[in-house]
């Protein structure tokens, strides 16, 4: 079977909800210069509970895209760092993080133009 | 304020929501060739419900990306067709598609390696 993002059945589906995923868009873009701590991640990717962003670790652990290393030190540190796979990711994920920062006010406007249109019919 | 989005209040962080969400890929793709009418979209993309895709393309209306068309026919006739920050998005939305369909099978295999590690251990 040819792989087809439009059958609800195709496992490229999975993927495409997995790699849209804002949550998993914006951990892969953390990783981009190097491995961080949870508590790093934490930090840097405003607004994302404790639920989610272990929920959304271990999902991204699992599909492959980032690695998860345990230090056998007192305290533990764990961190986590992109795979193979999770690079080739990067192009792509920053494509959609400069699309979504350079396109405010177009989309702001847009919003305005229908809010208003929606008001005055 | 510079555009962030790592930070949950600037705008582009519910952009990036938008145009990394699974079905609003799909319809953006989908009008790739031109306008399509509600039905069509609905046939081609597999799994979505009338609810959501209702939903969805009143979202991509909002946002600016797609425009509607009703046309004063009996029945009427309703079509959608992309704008031009819709086909902005056309080569980015393509690249989302092509890195799904061509990864199948590392995810598969990496899925694989994940579930049989939790179970030996």
């Amino acid at each position: 079977m040819e792989p087809n993002v439009y059958a609800s059945d195709c496992a490229s589906r999975q993927i495409l909800n997995r790699i849209g995923d804002t949550w998993s868009v914006l951990i892969v873009a953390s990783l981009a210069n190097g491995r961080l701590r949870y508590s790093e991640l934490a930090a840097r990717i405003d607004g994302i509970s404790p639920k989610m962003l272990t929920q959304t670790l271990r999902g991204l652990e699992r599909d492959g895209m980032i690695s998860r290393t345990v230090h056998p030190v007192v305290p533990p540190r764990v961190d986590y760092e992109l795979t193979g796979l999770g690079r080739s990711l990067l192009g792509l994920v920053n494509d959609l993080v400069v699309w979504s920062e350079g396109h405010i006010s177009d989309v702001a406007a847009a919003r305005d133009a229908f809010d208003a249109a929606a008001v005055a019919s």
